[in-house]
């Protein structure tokens, strides 16, 4: 059988046919035009579905459902996107809107699950029953599997490992908390906590390799000024670590997933990061003493993440 | 079908017969004598198995499985107890062992584990798929269920929530790590808390109901200081309070579990102690705009849980 996936972005629908092993075998894509009713949206996604189907001569009697993946909070259940970041509607229902064009079950998740699933079917995650991924950017997203399925709770908003506390009374967090892992550990973070070194630190690299302009400071600039021996940024790589590894510690000691991926920009640091972060989290797991230890890796599938996710809805079901 | 539960204690073992239900027909203990070996442990153990199924009639072709919970470290799907605080020996075959007596399927877990499927098949959350029972005592303990199992993780060492960090570089553990959630949210942290509270302010009730004397501080001596209205007392209860609410809307912003259980001595405070919380975790939850909102019940299943939560092991497997 195959799959449809798609990733329904604020500014494109990308669509893909999916085998059953998560490979891509064709993928399109069609501006969201984002200021449109979800009707009209979803007219446009199933025209894309069944041009993508098309253009594989592949028979609809062979395609066993289709996923749809978006910033937001689904009621996966009723096939309803209730609320997305990146689109001007509420209480979509999306899966009775798609069926009217293609009558084949339609499945909807977040983005952070459908990329937890990605990891799992044909990611860094691949083979094992149980899994977490972790997603560092403008937030930390978090997606689990157990048992091979996304794993979100009983009303679907689970999986928000991100916004569990580290730091009782610690750093503002976006969603109303103070101390969230995401305050300390998200890609925004880092770049306040290197705003910060740069400003108590006038002497240091931060500030001659920016130009003395802190707006220009991303995720990277600590690393980069690091990776040149800069103390105040070496110090300030050491601290982002160890607030990345007590919150991973924490979903290792929870979760024990076979296979724990971190996705997002900070990976390309690679074994500079994750060195240190495994050797952090080893000293610290509560499981330390055990021969079976869960696998921290970084997550392989990129920017098809969206669409295979998606898509392996249809097959693990929700 | 029946169902055998074993809760191997340090002091006795206690067996009951268990209906589908997880009602107990019949029980009965007998002392472990910790000081022996294995063998002998559980050749007093089978004997006291085969004694209660005698007892109430029942042919052993009626009986789906023995389940044996203890505190420390299963290998469940080996059947081999690997670690028990309160036992003598390590890598203990149980399950071969027991099955040399009765040869029906053996099943092992730890006491949290097996409190948290108790209460889930007949106690507090009896009836919904997704739930987690916190235990709170001289540690804090929990338990996963998710889709009616025990979830622990690909190598049994899960669900250690209580040793996820909640104060990075805060109070010291006994697991090794620095803030976790048990130490601040056990009877022991509370104890501590109190003991810090009553040396700092000799003025408060804490000093004159212990009469002075810092080591007669029990769990529940901030509770009645506080219920006599003394102000060092009641801000102890609310930071105590705080930090319970804050590691609880951490467990439900991850898991969404439809009833989140507590129990433990301090939940004889009843609403007294559950109004605030409830209240703190709903103002923090991530969720919070939800119409679908964990319900926080206290435990139900008390000395039973053991038995019983040991004995479904045999229905739901592992």
């Amino acid at each position: 059988m195959y799959y449809i996936g798609v990733d329904l972005g604020g500014t494109n629908i990308a669509v893909g046919l999916v085998d059953e092993d998560g490979r891509i075998v064709h993928k399109d894509s069609v501006p969201t035009l984002r200021e449109r009713e979800y009707p009209e949206i979803v007219k446009d996604m199933a025209q894309l579905i069944l041009r993508v189907i098309e253009h594989e001569r592949i028979n609809i009697k062979d395609v066993a459902g289709i996923g749809i993946g978006c910033p937001g909070t689904p009621d996966r259940k009723a096939g309803v996107l209730v609320y997305a970041n990146n689109l001007k509607f509420d209480n979509a229902p999306l899966r009775d809107e798609i069926q009217k064009y293609i009558n084949i079950p339609v499945y909807l998740d977040n983005d952070a699950n459908v990329a937890a699933l990605a990891e799992s079917v044909a990611g860094a995650a691949r083979g094992v029953a149980h899994s977490v991924t972790i997603t560092i950017g403008t937030g930390v997203g978090s997606g689990i599997i157990i048992d091979g399925k996304v794993y979100c709770g009983f009303n679907d908003s689970g999986a928000e490992i991100g916004h569990a506390v580290i730091c009782v009374d610690g750093e503002p967090c976006t969603c109303g908390r103070d101390g969230c892992w995401e305050a300390y550990a998200s890609a925004t973070a880092l770049i306040n906590q290197t705003k910060a070194a740069a400003r108590n630190n006038p002497d240091s690299l931060l500030n001659t390799i920016t130009g003395g302009n802190l707006d220009k400071i991303e995720a990277k600039t600590a690393f980069d000024a690091a990776h040149m021996g800069d103390s105040t940024a070496l110090k300030v790589i050491e601290r982002y670590i160890t607030y990345l590894a007590e919150g991973i510690t924490n979903v290792i000691n929870i979760f024990q997933p076979e296979i724990l991926c971190i996705g997002g920009g900070v990976c390309k640091q690679g074994e500079y990061l994750l060195k240190p972060l495994r050797e952090m989290v080893s000293q610290k797991v509560y499981s330390r003493g055990s021969t079976r230890q869960c696998q921290i890796k970084v997550a392989e599938m990129g920017n098809d993440a969206g669409i295979v996710g998606a898509a392996m809805l249809g097959k693990t079901g929700i």
